[in-house]
């Protein structure tokens, strides 16, 4: 008995101090971004965003929306992944902001199953993801941070077992969505990367979503228009009424969305109002704001749909978020609840995008 | 037209450099406290938690599910609020951990209206809650901070209008339930104080919840069942199985319900189990862990129902937090969705629960 519980205690031991083998994750397969980019984990790089304005410069280098896909049989998943800086935001958790999020693909549908805690001053982590599981091969997908950069990622398993690019993951890259937007967009206050509504929806759907938002700079300037035109896509979102004032709306977004369509004939673009700020109930002013720039956006889609372009649908704010008024962390930001909501509301108007998108020759 | 936007600008000018006129807080009227204490802000202070462990007489300071209520005609509110020290939880926004949450009457329900955003560093915060609003009298009820202990709070409204304690306020503290527990009753991984399940009863219901969750610390230990007993109550929830391990369960259980049950007859008591911890479908062991801890709560729960504690109640946890795995943020704590779940889950029975506590002599 004794002997039993050396052993016992040995093994443990031992597990404690196994090293796992880590390999660079740049040998697996990403999704999420829009165009190749150099280094890997930005949206978009610095020959992409030279035309524009130093906020998107910085905020396309958040790997909002990135996610590497995986196989292992290991019996646990660690990661060491080193941050550019350290990042605080009131309002966003730091596993959202710089941790890591997993899925595990069970039975067909990817299940959340673990993530990445950062530290508080550290910007190099070294962390668990899940441990104790059986050893059947697993398809993994792993969310990078939302409102940080990733300098690089190694995703470490078991000596002995087997990590891998997967062959036919269960994402279909040929239906790609590219949504372009502000910080709700990029993931503010979902509390972990997977909450992100494009997120949502590409779990939903089994698509390839292109997470764009730019926190307070989704602003619709007309070289993000000329960039997000050359990216591979069956269906277009703009969904960056938030940020613009209504002056910048009137002014930018009728050259924004008549070169995309222009450029894209054929690829259904959905515009989406600026759902209400939950302040705004009480707060007079931000009402007003929120009423105008919807207004403005309204009038550019008749003014398009009068020119003929039929690829063009729109989605107005009101029933986006729901009606309880508890969808948000601070009046503008949507929490889980806010996110879940929104994709709930876009799901059934995409599959139909997605579908006219399809037929379109 | 030039002396007009001269008059405009000064006016802003006036406006910008009003001095709010600060109360302090105590002036008015708290709930989420289930004994008097002093300090004020604190859920239980240090006589009150004399014999129990340094992790709850440190967790006790924590002002989680305290909040004030009060009523004023300023178009603004602000507050000023000192924090004890400078809190990181990788899980937990900085708005939930050391923020506030406003809320404001309309129409008879409270309806989310504004926080206060902490600092980085600063343990001092004074900003901005709501602005702009019309100058009718309104109540507003604020919650504090739900991982950290505030040590002063002042509420600033506009020169010249009115700040007062709410006469009749829309909240009955004569219905009252009392919840011990672990981090996720505490309102880990709410993104804001009100989201915490206890807090959103008390808006769904009109009822005082005294929100007793110790992080990492509802482990049951006996004198924590002493000083419930002595609070005012008429209905007790126990869910607090998170925390303890299965042996704890086994020996501290029994003696710590069967003293509630005996010292406060006719006031019900709900038993809750631990909710599916969603890591849980891979990591074997913690599947392991829930389902031992649930089987010896419910054997104990049997067992006192046999000696015939009619007010004895219980609930299990498989449907707390819904079945799509998207309810938490790390597996274990809840996010504003899993706490939306958890509440309506409870509401119906809690009802019931108030109504047979009520008919009791």
């Amino acid at each position: 008995m004794r002997l039993f519980f050396l052993l016992l205690l040995c093994s443990a031991c031992a597990m404690a101090q196994e090293k796992p083998v880590y390999t660079d994750a740049r040998n697996f397969q990403f999704i999420g971004k829009g165009l190749p980019t150099d280094p890997m984990y930005v949206r978009l790089d610095t020959v992409q965003t030279k035309p524009m304005t130093d906020a998107v410069k910085y905020l396309s280098t958040h790997s909002a929306g990135i996610a590497v896909l995986f196989q292992t049989n290991s019996p646990y998943i660690r990661a060491r992944w080193q941050l550019a800086k350290r990042q605080f935001y009131a309002n966003i958790t730091p596993i959202a902001h710089s941790g890591l999020d997993l899925y595990c693909l069970n039975k067909g549908r990817w299940q959340w199953c673990g993530m990445g805690r950062p530290g508080d001053r550290d910007t190099l982590n070294d962390a668990p993801l899940v441990a104790n599981m059986d050893t059947a091969m697993k398809q993994f997908l792993l969310y990078l941070p939302i409102y940080n950069q990733v300098t690089s990622l190694e995703i470490g398993v078991a000596p002995g077992t087997t990590i891998a690019r997967i062959e036919k993951p269960a994402v279909d890259t040929a239906k790609r969505v590219v949504i372009y937007g502000s910080s709700i967009l990029q993931g503010a206050s979902a509390t972990r990367a997977g909450m992100a509504y494009p997120s949502i929806l590409q779990r939903k759907t089994g698509w390839e979503f292109i997470n764009l938002g730019f926190s307070g700079n989704g602003k619709m300037e007309f070289p993000v228009a000329e960039l997000l035109a050359t990216m591979p896509a069956k269906v277009f979102v703009l969904d960056c009424i938030p940020n613009p004032s209504a002056d910048e709306i009137r002014e930018r977004a009728y050259p924004f969305i008549k070169h995309l369509l222009t450029k894209r004939p054929g690829v259904p673009i959905l515009l989406v109002e600026t759902a209400p700020r939950e302040q705004g109930y009480f707060d007079l002013k931000v009402a007003q704001v929120v009423k105008e720039k919807n207004n403005v956006i309204r009038d550019v889609y008749i003014k398009l749909k009068g020119e003929g372009f039929k690829q063009l649908y729109y989605l107005p704010g009101k029933d986006l978020i729901g009606h309880d008024h508890e969808a948000t962390i601070d009046g503008t930001h949507l929490t889980d609840i806010g996110f879940m909501r929104q994709a709930e509301v876009m799901l059934p108007l995409l599959q139909q995008l997605m579908k006219k998108s399809a037929s379109a020759k």
